[in-house]
């Protein structure tokens, strides 16, 4: 199952896209994708919904924006240098544990929403990610038992603003928490679509030209052992969102470095997970 | 006015705390303490409310648990090395700007529910800070109306896992975020309750000892610059929490470092943020 959310931002409203692209408005559910849904088995409650009403749910236009897939995840947390090939290209020690920091919830936009440039920022960079959806409460879970908690996946550009992040006093999440700095979907795919999550091939382009250009294969660390480390941490809840890291071509790494401009087209997909697209627009 | 939240872990019903510590519950105002009550002008409407129906309003027995004083906060935003003589005193330069890190907001409990001891944790550690709440959405806020943005003053306890924090891979987040490492309250006061939230005596004692004591006058950045600063790199949303660091005294500081054990007992105070207690113990 592929879900959506849909219409104008802060009021979307969910949705499923079925076969060959086309999209339904499943507002009379009576749920929207958020923690709860998730905790109360939401997606095995959906889908038997779907099955007895598909004939009388309506069809959402083709022009119609799209939201962020999921409503309100308590957090982001998002994984470092996961990708092996990225951290030897770029000269650095492959992590012996993963390098987790977070990414303000308030950051998420829609898929193809424009990514607007924070004031005074001179180095707002592109990362494609795959991101995980928690599909119910983790705490100390095992490897062996990890993919039980997860519900699906999503397509993620994890913007970052590299002076924010790196040039300023202390952490990360300077640079990572902007608006519009998080781009969700289109859709959430459910687990059962993904044959293998870790091995999807994942893209970006700017203005055309392909900048990332890796596969999931390259992970230093899956998924499973992500939900595990993580959940000895903290408490991951349903509909949190884990964001496994980037592979090599982001801007702060070539030569020179390279940053996004007004007027820019950011490009990106995962396979199974979709594309998106974002127009990138200085603060006004 | 003091807010406060009652009853079970998950259950919690919004109250209020008025002269000689008597509480009253509220619940028949019909909201919680979440980001629609701060936004929707909440604390002006419960005022009113409260005024025309204080005679009917239950008395909440002294017995009853305390939850945190707001529901479901969308982030907790901390500061790092804020008060100057701590600074000094352990010869860390003083920050240029301010230092921000997250918490994880399942870490938050009641001022007096039991501190875990995450598993295989040796270096759990305290940290009494004064966080702030937010009352409406922030986004590039100047300093001169920084304060209409504040909507009141909680009591944080800032546990911190310092091996997670600092002898693990990147960032700090990893020992800021465990599950019961944010206990918040007893209350939430209203900004109109604290004259002048930088001159407030804050203390700590560890088994009746007293590890921390200072007062807010020390610190490096006012709330002001606080809001105004973190709004340049985030949206705040109404009931978002900042807990503004931590003075001296800290276990971690200390010549050995001493950390939490099993059947510790922590207490902690703020001038007018009243008190908390938390009794320490093993993940089981």
């Amino acid at each position: 199952m592929k879900l959506i959310r849909f219409g104008p931002c802060g009021k979307e409203k969910p949705g499923i896209e079925i076969d060959k692209g086309l999209r339904l408005d499943v507002s009379s559910f009576g749920e929207d994708y958020d923690q709860n849904f998730f905790e109360s088995d939401g997606l095995n409650r959906l889908e038997i919904w779907i099955d007895k009403n598909l004939k009388e749910i309506p069809v959402v236009p083709d022009t119609v924006r799209l939201g962020p897939p999921i409503k309100s995840p308590t957090k982001i947390i998002c994984v470092g240098l996961n990708y092996a090939k990225h951290a030897e290209e770029s000269g650095m020690t492959i992590p012996k544990e993963p390098v987790l920091f977070f990414k303000s919830t308030s950051a998420i936009v829609g898929p193809n929403d424009d990514v607007i440039l924070p004031k005074g920022s001179t180095k707002t960079d592109w990362e494609v990610e795959l991101a995980f959806v928690i599909g119910k409460r983790a705490s100390y879970v095992d490897e062996a038992s990890a993919m039980d908690y997860v519900a699906g996946y999503v397509l993620h550009n994890d913007y970052s603003e590299r002076e924010f992040q790196l040039e300023r006093e202390g952490q990360w999440v300077k640079g990572k928490s902007c608006d519009t700095f998080a781009p969700l979907g289109p859709f959430l795919v459910t687990k059962d679509e993904i044959k293998d999550p870790h091995n999807l091939n994942l893209w970006l382009k700017l203005n055309g030209e392909t900048m990332q250009k890796s596969n999931t294969s390259d992970f230093v660390f899956g998924i499973p052992k992500l939900v595990s480390y993580i959940s000895q941490f903290m408490t991951l809840l349903p509909g949190d969102v884990i964001s496994t890291g980037t592979p090599f071509g982001v801007g702060f790494g070539l030569n020179p470095p390279r940053y996004l401009k007004p007027g820019d087209t950011v490009e990106l997909g995962i396979d199974g997970l979709g594309n998106s697209k974002q127009y990138v627009k200085a603060f006004e």
